[in-house]
């Protein structure tokens, strides 16, 4: 554990560990209503904006959502899709799932594709399967599998749905502000994040970043009033204020957490730092005998998922309580098939705080190794 | 401004100010499946259920629901009225217009029985419309009318509620922590509340304290996944984990503030706090000419609304404004006939709080009357 801090680090795909500087920025009550608080949120939805690639002013509009990022998807799915519509969900993971899980709740006529967890998705399968089903409207897909890690290729599948006239979704949960990602480029016509992700802010809200004429094509079709998209943006745009009590604290963090992107070098700079934590991770779980799920060409470095040992001395929950008894937190696995665990790389980590994970894995594993010895 | 804040002192419905102990518990990071946040989370669901006078074992259950208030209203609501049911909303201000608007949206069968905003809604009146309007399943109302700060008898409306087989949902948000209210007593099925009310935590949550059988109806019925209220629930009691990401910092900040209000003697420490606060400016303000909205046996201690005075000094942007630079910041009115504002004496404000807050009122509206006589 770092010193002055009571957290713990948090290997996780978050909740994050946070710099003491964002968490700092909620020492302070804002009133929703008041001119400063106004200008956060107005200074947050704009420099979104431009990390998508889309400056202010452009073809895209940023709409905040209360709620964890599955508020905002559903935002999206239950507000952005007409009635007589049909969507294609691009499953490799739990994440998709949830998508086709949320529009059935919804009464939107789905069709899946399913890809095995380990594959990227194939955009040639995509352009195939819009050939094969008539009808398809809108297409929703997962940027990084947070399941796996994986990163499917959105800008070679956005291009294959605009050709096919269809709307384009993507899920950019844990991969937004880390892993580059141009909205325009990739066709995207709604992309959804969330505050605790990439850009290392607090949970309390997610955020779409629209295509302005999709985003108005959702006038008047939203299935809740919360989550109604539109709405929601048309509140900000009237007065910069949120419909409803926005999470005043969490704002200003993330205002700040922007403010650090920026200084890291926007999504470049924090690309290299978490790319370099991955690779130390990597190599080391290597050393000390861990099989990764992944091949190493689609793996990514906001997660890795690890295979438990086939060993008698092995207890996930043994490894998770003594890590976290150290202060570090690992994360459980989430894969429909294989039984993993996951670390994540990304968030207020550093070299050092990798390497230091690895020692304590080290130490950990050796006394679950010994004491199976002296068991038998 | 208080010394060593940046914070302005918030006169407001919420968010509201907050006390330094329960900022500073957020300067933490915790996994969301971490033990000991699993343990907060925990607490904060017995303590609530014991502030609705509902023991923990009894026949009520705490729901934790991330979002604004409005979400977990909209939860309720979306989840726990079931097709082919009839709700009726009583209406005598804007959030039960709201509850109208959500109904309305969910398509679920409404009737409204409408009362002036200055006036309480009367139990007889409920009891005459139940008995005219056959098959009624569930009743609505909003326990304190932030639009007005007028307080309508929840525990006499429950009887008659109770007496015709109905189900009882109350919007308690503005009051739940400062005014009593007993779920037993008011036979209430489901209330509602947020984080950033009365219990002085930080917004980015709202909470539902159901009865149990109710709950376990509302099983596969919700209309939505963000939002389904029962889901919610049997996660929490699964592994006392979120089914999606929890807003943690706004959690440790309410843990904090939970202990706060038990120090301060729970609900009746709290009522007589703001009951003072209150007193303090109503007196106050009265000596300065302003014109409460609601009479002095209608208004509760939580917000007070007052008319704009009918004069050509006066302009509330500007006292809003001047107020704000001063440190004070208070809130426009709400009502749908007469142009108000309001100031609210409820959040971490204590009478010296509200006497400087008078004080700067006397000032600046003094300025503003020389100013226009000067024009003149």
């Amino acid at each position: 554990m770092r010193p002055g801090s009571s957290s713990k680090l948090l290997f996780t795909p978050g909740p994050l560990t946070t710099s003491a500087t964002v968490k700092e920025a909620m020492l302070r009550d804002l009133g929703s209503r008041d001119r400063e608080f106004i200008g956060v949120v107005r200074a947050i939805r704009e420099r979104l904006l431009a990390i998508g690639g889309a400056a202010h002013g452009g073809d895209y509009e940023c709409v905040l959502m209360q709620g964890s990022g599955t508020f905002a998807i559903e935002s999206v799915i239950s507000s952005a899709i007409p009635h007589n519509s049909r969507l294609l969900v691009l499953v490799n993971g739990a994440y998709g799932r949830r998508i086709v899980e949320m529009a059935r709740i919804h009464a939107i006529e789905i069709d899946v594709l399913e890809t095995p967890e380990n594959q990227k998705i194939s955009p040639r399968a995509v352009a195939e399967h819009l050939a094969a089903a008539a009808g398809i409207t809108h297409v929703a897909v997962i940027h990084c599998e947070t399941t796996t890690g994986i990163v499917n290729p959105v800008e070679e599948i956005g291009a294959v749905v605009a050709g096919a006239g269809a709307v384009f979704i993507v899920d950019a949960m844990s991969s937004f502000g880390a892993i580059p990602i141009d909205l325009n480029k990739g066709r995207i016509d709604f992309l959804i994040s969330s505050a605790n992700k990439c850009i290392e802010g607090v949970p309390g809200f997610g955020f779409v970043l629209a295509r302005r004429e999709a985003l108005l094509g959702a006038k008047g079709q939203a299935r809740t009033l919360s989550l109604d998209l539109h709405a929601q943006w048309a509140g900000l745009e009237r007065d910069g204020q949120f419909r409803f009590t926005p999470p005043t604290h969490a704002l200003l963090a993330y205002h700040q957490a922007l403010m650090e992107h920026e200084a890291e070098g926007g999504v470049s700079g924090r690309a290299a730092r978490y790319a370099r934590n991955h690779e130390i991770l990597a190599e080391g779980m290597a050393a000390l005998g861990f099989e990764p799920y992944l091949s190493r060409e689609d793996q990514s470095y906001i997660i890795t998922t690890y295979r438990y040992p086939a060993a008698s001395w092995f207890s996930f929950q043994e490894l998770y309580s003594r890590l976290s008894e150290l202060g570090f937190v690992i994360y459980p696995g989430k894969l429909s098939q294989e039984a993993c665990f996951r670390i994540g790389t990304i968030g207020q980590l550093c070299a050092k705080d990798i390497e230091n994970l690895l020692a304590a894995i080290h130490g950990v594993i050796g006394q679950m190794k010994q004491r199976c010895v002296q068991e038998v």
